[in-house]
């Protein structure tokens, strides 16, 4: 019998793992709950329902994890707790400070329910961290850089958007060169924020607005760009939708690490990634974890956990015996 | 109180261990077991005592993970189901198509025994091959690669030094850069065993040796060198030493997949070792799962496993809070 998934919001990355599910095929997407009229949802997947956030505890029993979709900021901290008591879930919260917090929530409630939690699954937090972790194990003397790009930030994109004049915006954020060369060299390096990324973005403005002002309001925005490096292009609609209408992202995790009598020996793990949309990839992290909550709880495995805790032989759709078999 | 390790074989991979044990502050060398006489035996850590393989099993209350520093070919099939029931155990048997049955074999003793032992530990058996299956998991549409290289096949060195008139030879296996190039191009090529790697021999000959000979010796030779293009150089000892006297390797695991709803958009996973010294690279490898058999053992897991099974929170000295604060 197939994986039941429920997908819960439905924006790009809900969107991202009905495509995901697609290509899993111990999978089946059961139901996407919006919180927008249902009928005003139009999803890929015609024979699926889709119905309304408020009944989706009403399908306990269809449902045997649900996939949610929602943000970091104000939907994930309330809605996986809230859940974590009816289904097994997994979301990818981001907010790499207050993680520890979302996951002692979400245990609790996992724990009332008996239900299988994963949170912070993605690529960063996700696959990144999880790079981190086993390099940092397996080279325990050395230096650990994560590098974000060449990709779209959205949160950077929304912040020019919300400068007078400006009509649309997309910011990459890109890690820098030398950066990156002086990080494989095995040096060590100290690298300010400034010296690690720059940022690139791509700005249509309003007709008579003045551009200068604008670009001026951008590099100097405390936080988002006053600390690095970054290149203003005013562009037309026109460039906008051919050149920048995707969401690709990337990145670099790499750990360098010493060992020997001396710490004579050097070497180098790299772990890289090259998206071409951030949000179905993430998706495809998504899906592998629910295949994981799945599994775990049916193996009494209860509770709140992060892809630290989950063996990487749980994320696959073939038995073990096939995957040591093909894989090891 | 620290983790125990006994080190079992003390050859460039028990000495790798032997350092990585330095850099890892949760555990302390408890002894060394050889072959070799005992007082023959140098080992870097001088209070710590050398014992014959004989006593290993005397000393089961003294240790808490013995890691088995053998060969695969020959010794680990016999030494790793033999101690697995006496002590938690690692190795690093890297005979692909023997897995199953060696892991069968060192399952069911550690069973007996109530012990763990984790097998098939290093970069390939081991870290690749985790890419490998994580990679798999998260883009399920998608071709894998693996690249070894550039680095120093031990095996391949060894049949160049059996030819007539070879003194000494080293061969450096090499991925192609057009090999690697296509396959990171998202063109899912299919590529010969020619296609991938290339061989690179450096070769001390014999006075008066019939150089042609040699080399045609060498790129003709089956299994080893026919099925690649080969590169022969003669050079000096002096040469030798002061050029080739490392043993370097690492290589590649790469993934593109395609995601959306028509596999529209493609994404590239890539990781990658570059490693001065194969064999202490394997051991901090070694090292950290047996930090993790030991855990898994005080927890209740008892048997075989491979790094497949094993969740990567249980590689790292520290708790899983830190864990969770300091790397998700």
């Amino acid at each position: 019998m197939k994986i039941r998934v429920g997908i819960y919001g439905y924006g790009n990355l809900g969107r991202g793992v009905e495509c995901a599910i697609m290509n899993n095929n111990d999978m089946e997407l059961k139901a996407v709950f919006t919180r927008r009229e249902p009928e005003h949802v139009e999803i890929l997947s015609k024979s699926v329902p889709v119905y309304k956030t408020e009944e989706a505890i009403s399908m306990e029993k269809d449902i045997d994890v649900m996939i949610l979709c929602g943000g970091s900021a104000t939907d994930l901290p309330k809605q996986t707790p809230m859940l974590a008591k009816y289904f097994n879930v997994v979301d990818s919260f981001d907010t790499h400070a207050k993680i520890p917090e979302h996951l002692a929530a979400v245990s609790d409630r996992a724990l009332v329910g008996r239900k299988t939690a994963v949170i912070s699954v993605g690529w960063d937090p996700g696959m990144f961290s999880l790079n981190r972790i086993y390099s940092t194990a397996v080279l325990p003397v050395g230096d650990t850089y994560t590098f974000w790009g060449k990709g779209v930030s959205q949160g950077h994109s929304d912040a020019i958007r919300r400068i007078d004049g400006v009509i649309d915006a997309k910011q990459y954020t890109i890690p820098k060169q030398e950066a990156l060369d002086a990080v494989r060299s095995g040096s060590s390096p100290d690298l300010s924020t400034r010296q690690k990324h720059m940022r690139e973005c791509y700005v249509i403005a309003s007709d008579h607005a003045d551009l200068a002002a604008i670009e001026n309001d951008i590099i100097t925005m405390p936080n988002y760009f006053a600390d690095y490096d970054t290149i203003v292009h005013f562009i037309t609609q026109e460039e906008l939708d051919a050149n920048h209408s995707g969401i690709p992202h990337g990145g670099f995790v790499i750990r360098t690490g010493r060992t020997g009598e001396k710490l004579e020996n050097n070497h180098r793990i790299e772990y890289s990634l090259s998206l071409d949309s951030n949000p179905e990839f993430t998706a495809g992290v998504l899906v592998a974890y629910a295949r994981a909550a799945v599994r775990m709880n049916r193996a009494g495995k209860k509770g709140g956990y992060t892809p630290f805790d989950i063996a990487p032989i749980d994320l696959l759709v073939e038995g073990r015996e096939e995957v040591i078999k093909k894989y090891l």
